[in-house]
């Protein structure tokens, strides 16, 4: 998507770690006439799947699921991030390691908010290693919902997290794939 | 606001400690629906006042802010909860005792994206005691930016937060106010 892959060109910052920043328009200050228009480009993507819930992981990713979730006139659930020991048996509840921050969380949702029958698209900013929607991917599937596939705003095209997404049989879309970064310099993949 | 009143009788649920539970529409899963239209009645409150950001804190306040900035056509930002000791010079940073889980907490912005001459409207899901709002407030003062006032989904109005952030000067609006809570008879006030 030619508008946010000029955004990062204009506003993203590398950092060494292979860390590309774009906190002033998509994960601490979002701009939300932007993600209105990849909320746009992701309904394009995934018209006519039968989408009936978006799923995203706190935090980062709830700005971009509720506005995206407009266009698809459906509800958005958010997955969270908990160090709770004692799991409520009234949740699904799988493990996520953060390539961030090089720590393992558990993450949950509510068993009353997915379920069989449900068609989730899931949502994030980001992919990397792909842990995030592996959990996600597992979360549904605990729940016995189809997950119609994956919409993310920034891919790591570099890393492995597409292939391992893939690998589950789930249809992974980004509209934005970095093929590399250095110096500030930024390439995508088209 | 009416509507969101009918939904928190409709769908709302009443544990012991005074915990209302809305999260089948607001703060687990949420309703996009609903939530454009309380961002479209903050809109008609605060109209006319300026506003050029709106200031959240995450995870459950960003889907309410993000919706609501479309129709303030600005940007959103959301502070970031942080266990981190060595907090970099480039946030500002406050202290937040949490009312649900009794911890307190850090909480950041970047100086990057908060500044004199902002005029910020403060988003949030919950006013119970009001520490989330005074934290975002401190932040707001430290960055030398106006608060123009604060827009609640659901405020307990039998608790102290109101109070306590009107004592700041600074105005707030709930779309709901609880005036009692008891076994599942919620009341509101009007």
């Amino acid at each position: 998507m030619k508008l946010l892959e000029d955004r990062i060109l204009k506003d993203g910052q590398v950092f060494p770690g292979n860390i590309l920043k774009v906190d002033s328009f998509l994960n601490h200050q979002i701009d939300v006439e932007l993600i209105g228009e990849m909320g746009k480009e992701i309904k394009r993507i995934y018209d006519g799947c039968g989408v009936n819930k978006i799923l995203t992981i706190e935090a980062s990713g709830i700005g971009i699921a509720c506005i995206t979730a407009q266009f698809f006139s459906c509800p958005v659930l958010f997955a969270k991030k908990t160090k709770t020991k004692n799991i409520a048996a009234t949740v699904y509840k799988t493990k996520v390691k953060s390539f961030t921050h090089g720590t393992e969380y558990d993450v949950i949702v509510s068993k009353d908010f997915i379920s069989e029958g449900d068609r989730v698209l899931i949502v994030d900013d980001f992919l990397a290693e792909g842990n995030a929607l592996l959990g996600l991917i597992d979360l549904c599937r605990q729940a016995g919902a189809e997950v119609v596939g994956c919409a993310i705003a920034v891919e790591k095209g570099f890393q492995d997290g597409r292939k391992r997404v893939e690998s589950q049989g789930v249809r992974v879309e980004s509209l934005a794939i970095v093929e590399s970064m250095s110096d500030n310099a930024v390439t995508f993949r088209r």
